[in-house]
Order: structure tokens, then C-alpha cells, then sequence
């Protein structure tokens, strides 16, 4: 954990930016979608040269709600530990903009958003996007910010690949990428869970095709989904330092009610976060990222040839959903492309929760880092 | 793959033993089961002096059909490659026994089996059982085989726990132990990944609280189970080799059909489940393996202290559902208790099912320890 004197953000609002009213917005499959909302935060100010702005790219479940706290908030921002006063994104000196993914169910369309074309949900109506989707609708929030060419685009996961993305997509309007624990391809492995999470929720006679607004959520199936998720983010050590095989209840034994401490847990987090996700949405954005291959047969180097944006890699030891290996990858494929870049391998035993959670080496890296690249966009 | 000029054993027949008519069987949690049936078959001859007898113990899903042919198979039993003439469970020197385990659905007494006091099957009145039941089960068959020591037991995965705990509940009649891939303990990684293809099963509606014998079976619940379950018997390496980013048809992209060649593998192998095994005893089988804890807060040195069985303990590298620093547990708290063990880490892509597949070094591990064992058992 950070240990650090630096407040929290405070209060902060979700806003939310509607485009492609006019003209639709193209996703990489050749669907369209008009309109098209993105919800986001924005934290601290922009600087007269708009040269001080910092994307913060989500996870899979995460949301535009990255720092402070909002009304009725049991928890601050989902990355509020790295972002804030004087914290690793620094507040202080830099103008933070967080948005919900397209293809989410946090505020920006979604198959859970109204198909103008219908009058309802879109349901599976909702065209399959990609990352380069995501991407390409940040794009046009960053451009109603005003913001020419972004300091940093920053994220851990689906965030990293969102970054990656960015500097593919918009290389002259990246000035640096900070990619964590993530890949530039996802691996057959990494699609086998996220088919795992689908199979479960479309499984569920709740589920109905995807039509289920208005009436009986696929509780159970998304329940299941979230299980494995949560087992693939933690550890088998940070599980056995948590858990062990303690029992919940000592006189529970000979059941097939959760027992262990173990199961408790992941029947909570399983069974609550229907509350706050909805499971066409993670049908798409498992969907997008199972997708993802940057290189997508071209290799690595040659996307990042040319490039001016400077990397900074981040990896876990104890991940194994995305392996250091991975961002190895990355990071030699930008040393080949000669694109200037630090690694680092962290050590943490949480696995691939680390990036949210042991925040401490993270953020010092992330710290220094933004510096030198702001000192350069400042004086270069 | 072993390359050998050794043949299969040819046709082979499962046979049962029924006991505990008169007397019940008294279960680890309390409860009876009488009477109880265990499917076995049996290859090779016993000896004179019975001193050639070797249990074969198998894992979550497998059955007494370790080896040889049956009538209708399209694959020879489960360890044909490493059971047979001149293999190295050799056939022509060894009496090779293999039981389905209590609990089980292929032939055994379990879930599905006819409760005699209702005249319909147990289901959930079927008592939980735990691998001491297994092994206490498989006392009583290799007693009615007039089998009074084991020159060895031996087993993968869940085979193993049953070899280990054969050697702490009949210490006296088990001169050799062989525990592959396996722990003795379950960890909560282990158990939570077990609880996710329960909670999978009890969620489909049609398993209706174990009560669809005769009726629609939760085959959807199960089919999810059963892809989690092998993500967790493959390794990140095995898949990315046997699948890649290959998707099945070229022009299936953008739906949420399995569109890579990894989502169609694990959908095949998940719905082709339901026809050979029952969802009810893949929760009893799966809470067995989640209770299983050798030591039991005692400390494994203890429990193997004056033990005279000697030990083989195989693990492979790139099994991370197993790993081997829980091999090396057991290898260490044998050589504590001064117990004679030998340990092998054996290099493998294949994970967890590098036992099943990669038999190639495990075989001359097997071969050579047993040639030793049966030595001593012989002149000793």
C-alpha cells in the first residue's frame, strides 16, 4: 500500500459526452452506432498548452469512477490509491480524464443502452466491438476535451491494451504509454476463461438471448463468470495467505454449502456483482479482448517502428493470468523498434489484482516516469 | 509418447464386488452405505505368494477401465500407454488392479446407484464421502482379492491422495507408494476452482437439487464445469501449441459462437461430458479431493514417521494445478520422516495432464522403482 500523506480527490462527478449524432460511428466489424455516450471524470485542470492530460484506461469491470468518492460511495475510485494529490497521478500537475468503455454498462452505450432504431435495449442488436473500437471512441472525447496530444495514456489490463491501442491507432497523439500487466495478444488460455465467463452466462435460461432487460437477470450465470474472473486475478500464494483452508463455519462440514473461507468469498463477490454489471456487457468486453492481437500478423516491432512515444512496461512476478512474459514481449518489441522504453518486473505476491492493489513500487515508477516525459513535452 | 514394441493388453472385462450387505459401511462424516459396489478390472496374474499386486487409482473423472479394450471402446483405457506387457506397470511380471472409486458413476456405488431404502437413487441422500472413504472402500476389494500387501499403489492427480492416504491408513499393507501430480493438501486455488464447476452445476436449473435422474440432466452446468476443469489439466504453453489464436472458420468472426479453435475444443470436450459421467458425482468426487488434508493439522512428517512404504513421487514442471512444490512437500517430509523416497521434477509442456500424456519418463521412473520394490519384496 502507499504509504503517503497525500489526500483523496474529495468529491467527484460523473459527466458523460454524446457524439456520431450526425454522423454514426463506424466499429472495426463495419456495424454502426449514432449516438454514442461516453461517461468519464476528469480530475485537476488542464494547463494553458492542454499539454498536462493523462488517460486512465479500465479493466474489464472497471468504470469512468477511477478517483474520489462519489454520493453514497461505500469506496473511493477503483484506482484512487494512484491517483489524487500528490499521488502517483498527480493531481496537482497533471488534468486526469478517466471514461467508461464503449461496449460498458457504466454510462456509455452499451447493450444495455436504448437502440434508437427500436425503442428497446439493444440486447445482442449491439454490434461486437473491439479495442480499437474503445479506442477510437475515446478519441472523440479527448478531442471535445480539446486535447491535442495526451501526456500519458495509462491502464492495467484491458487498460494496457487500450494503451497499446492508443499508440497504435494515434501515435502522434500519445506522448507516452504506461501498459500494466497486460499483452499484446490475448493467448488461447487467457480466451479459454473469458469463453469459460460466456458459456456460464449464456448458459443461464435467464439469459434469454440477451433479453432479459425489464425482467429476470442471468443472475447465476454471471455469478459463475465472476468466480472464475476472481480466481484468475488472485494467486495461488495471495489465496493461501487469505484463505488458507480455513472454514467459515467450523459445524458446516459435510455440505455442499460454501465452506470454506474460499468459496465464501467468491460466492459474495459471484452473487453481488450482478448489482453493478450487466452480463451482455461482459458477453462484449470479453468479447473485444479475446480479439485483441496488436501485431495481428504483422509483428510487434513493425507497429511500433517510428514511433515517438515512450513506454513504460509494467509487470507482477505472481501474475499468471498475464504473465511478465507477456509484457516482455512488449517491451522488446519496442527496444527492436528502437521506441524508448523502461521495464519492470514487480515483486507481489497478489497476483494480477497487484496492479490495483500493491500500488507502492507501481506508483514510484509511474511517478518518475510522468515527470520526465511532462519535462519534455514542457522544454522539448 | 512411449516408443515401445510392447502391446496392449487386448480385451479386458470390468467386474464388480458388492460388500456390506450384512455389515454397513461407515462413512469418514458418520454416515452408512450398505450395500456398496465397486467396479474393478484387473490385468496380469497374482503370484504365488501374492506378492505382485498393484493398485491402479484414478483421478477426478476416470474409471476402473485403466487399460486394454472393451467391447464398443473407441480408445483403450485411461494408462493403457503406461499398463500392459512390457510397459512399465508390466503386465507379464505385475497383477494390475484398478477400482472405480466410491462416489463414482461408472460402475461404483455412488449418487446415481439405487438407495435401497427408497427404491430410487440416493442423489443428494448419498453421503458425502472423502478419499479415506475411497480408500477404506478399496480395502474391502483388495481383501476379497486375497491381496494381503500391495507391492504398490499408484496414481495421478486424485490418484495420488488416494496412493498417499492408502500408505497413512493401511501403513502395513503397502509397500510402495507412487503419488504423480498430486498434493497432500488441497489448496484454496485447488478448492476454488473445484467450488466454480459445483456452483456451475447446482446453478443449471435442471439439476433440481440432484433430482433429475429420469428426467433432463443439467448437461449445460456440467459442460461449463468441465471447461474450467480442463483450462486447469492444460498449461498456457500446451494451449498456445495446440490451438494458437487459430480461429475454426475464417468467416464466423464477430458472433459469440466459438469462433477460435480453443473455444470449439472446450466446447466439445464440455458437452460430450454429460454422456459418460454424472453431474451429481462430480460434486461428491470434487468436495473428496477439496476435504482432502493429509496431515489434518498434524504435520505429514509425523504422519509418515516409522512408515516403511517407499516412495515415488513424480511431478512435472509446467502443471500449475498441481505444482510441483507440492510434490516437493511430500518428497521432503518423507526424507524428514526418514522414509526412502525418490522425487522427480520432469519437464513437460502438457501441465497437469503431462501424467496421462507424457508418459515417456514417468514410465522408466515407474519401471525401474518398481523392478526395485518387487526385488526386495521378493528376497527382503
Amino acid at each position: 500500500m502507499v504509504k503517503t500523506t497525500s489526500e483523496s480527490l474529495g468529491w467527484v462527478n460523473t459527466q458523460s459526452y454524446t457524439f456520431a449524432q450526425d454522423k454514426p460511428f463506424e466499429t472495426e466489424g463495419g456495424r454502426t452506432l449514432s449516438p454514442v455516450t461516453l461517461a468519464y471524470e476528469t480530475y485537476g485542470s488542464l494547463n494553458g498548452d492542454r499539454s498536462n492530460a493523462v488517460l486512465i484506461l479500465h479493466a474489464l469491470t472497471g468504470d469512468a469512477h477511477a478517483a474520489g468518492w462519489r454520493e453514497g460511495d461505500k469506496n473511493p475510485g477503483w484506482w484512487d490509491n494512484i491517483i489524487g494529490p500528490g499521488k502517483a497521478f498527480d493531481t496537482d500537475r497533471y488534468f486526469v480524464v478517466c471514461s467508461n468503455v464503449l461496449g460498458g454498462c457504466r454510462g456509455s452505450t452499451g447493450p444495455a443502452s436504448i437502440n434508437p432504431s427500436s425503442g428497446k435495449p439493444y440486447a445482442l442488436e449491439f454490434p461486437i466491438i473491439t479495442v480499437k473500437d474503445m479506442v477510437d471512441a475515446q478519441r472523440h472525447l479527448v478531442d471535445h476535451l480539446g486535447i491535442d496530444k495526451l501526456l500519458a495514456v495509462a491502464g492495467g489490463s484491458m487498460g494496457g491494451m487500450q494503451a497499446l491501442q492508443w499508440v497504435a491507432s494515434y501515435p502522434d497523439r500519445v506522448r507516452s504509454a504506461i501498459p500494466i500487466a497486460t499483452t499484446a495478444t490475448h493467448s488461447p488460455q487467457q480466451i479459454a476463461f473469458n469463453e469459460v465467463g460466456r458459456q456460464s452466462i449464456m448458459s443461464d435460461p435467464n439469459w434469454n438471448d440477451g433479453n432479459y432487460y425489464g425482467g429476470v437477470l442471468p443472475a447465476k450465470g454471471l455469478s459463475v463468470a465472476r468466480m472464475v474472473g476472481h480466481i484468475t486475478y488472485m494467486s495461488d500464494t495471495s489465496m493461501a495467505e487469505k484463505f488458507g483452508r480455513r472454514f467459515k463455519n467450523t459445524r458446516s462440514r459435510f455440505k455442499f454449502d460454501p465452506e470454506f473461507e474460499v468459496e465464501g468469498y467468491l460466492q459474495y463477490r459471484g452473487e453481488n456483482f450482478i448489482n453493478r454489471f450487466d452480463p451482455n456487457s461482459y458477453l462484449y468486453i470479453t468479447k473485444a479482448i479475446d480479439y485483441f492481437d496488436l501485431a495481428n500478423g504483422k509483428g510487434l516491432t513493425e507497429i511500433l517502428r517510428g514511433i515517438e512515444t515512450r513506454f513504460l512496461v509494467i509487470a507482477f512476478k505472481s501474475d499468471w493470468l498475464y504473465p511478465p512474459y507477456q509484457s516482455q514481449e512488449i517491451a522488446r518489441a519496442c527496444k527492436r523498434a528502437e521506441v524508448e522504453t523502461v521495464y519492470a518486473e514487480l515483486n507481489s505476491t497478489w497476483g494480477h489484482d497487484a496492479f490495483l492493489i500493491e500500488v507502492e513500487e507501481e506508483s514510484h515508477l509511474v511517478k518518475h516516469f510522468l515527470r520526465r516525459v511532462a519535462s519534455t513535452a514542457l522544454h522539448g
